[in-house]
């Protein structure tokens, strides 16, 4: 491989790409290019029969995830301050607006103010003003970003790339991208970025 | 928690619980009792609407499987030999004799033997011949203790430790109490044994 790339493809719906969103950068340090992937898990899901998040489908697995959840954010020194009855929340605005910033380069900050307040402040992510306030403290124009957002060329590329992310055989979040291998969950988060340095 | 002990309960057809079957006493060594609860995720699976492997029933999810499951046993130098088609296979048998031997101490090596012959040798592990090689292996008499494994005291034992094992949250394995923690994966493995000798 030419270049010692990684990818990260999250969404912002899911839990444990919070405390990811968090680590990734430092964890892959000199050496690896990080490129954030947002895209949208939902259609994926919808493609196996879920209309819901798997973690509210399958109550025993849900409940262990939160508990392990819990355990990784203690261990990171992450706050976790979701109430769980507003779980999932949708991720679509967020998405759009973590597209748009992909080439201007405030996509991986953008990113982890929206899981703080997803997870950590408890505030609605689909909300216009949470996501205005986040622009804001980026020291953008809210108004003028958030309009930028809803153009028919972003809405297509945040297709585009979740349809990427579904042929290339993710189905889960958050996923790492080494090339061609793809590693799922947070806790290969270190493994997909040692295999993209060997490589 | 008076003693430090760890639960590590398995099901014979659980990809997953073959590296950590191997890797398991290793990882506990000194300070931590090690209790093989071996248990069926069939009726617990059932209930969740599934009446196969979800590695068979959501593809994507269960191709990645196969290629993390080969790179784990590559790092930990084990074989991988499981021909796909044969997944899962049935370890009815396997978890009575299982059970059989809690009293005479011979369940962890017969049940890593069990595991390898399934993921490494490509036996039929519902076969009686297979089990009974097994069982010759570790000098028993291997149609007297095919036999006991079939009387009712000992499946209905097997039922109850299944029963246990939804009671008290599992939804998967390999998983790893300690005390009432539950830790599931093999991933959480290091971190279940970290638990109960903090406790």
């Amino acid at each position: 491989m030419a270049t010692r790339e990684v990818e990260f493809w999250y969404e912002f719906a899911s839990t444990y790409s919070y405390p990811a969103s968090m680590r990734v950068e430092p964890a892959a340090q000199a050496g690896v290019k990080l490129v954030w992937k947002p895209f949208l898990l939902g259609p994926i899901f919808a493609e196996q029969g879920w209309n819901d998040s798997p973690f509210n489908i399958y109550p025993a697995k849900g409940a262990n995830m939160w508990r392990d959840l819990k355990r990784i954010c203690d261990a990171d020194g992450l706050k976790l301050t979701l109430p769980p009855h507003s779980f999932p929340q949708n991720g679509l605005k967020a998405a759009r607006l973590a597209v748009l910033g992909e080439r201007a380069g405030w996509t991986p900050e953008f990113s982890r103010l929206v899981y703080r307040a997803n997870f950590a402040e408890q505030k609605d992510i689909s909300d216009d003003k949470a996501l205005k306030d986040i622009l804001t403290t980026l020291n953008l124009d809210a108004d003028a970003t958030m309009a930028a957002s809803q153009a028919p060329e972003i809405k297509s590329r945040l297709r585009r790339q979740s349809e990427e992310a579904k042929a290339r055989g993710i189905f889960g979040a958050p996923s790492f991208m080494a090339g061609d291998e793809l590693f799922w969950g947070k806790d290969r988060m270190s493994e997909a970025i040692a295999w993209a340095k060997r490589a």
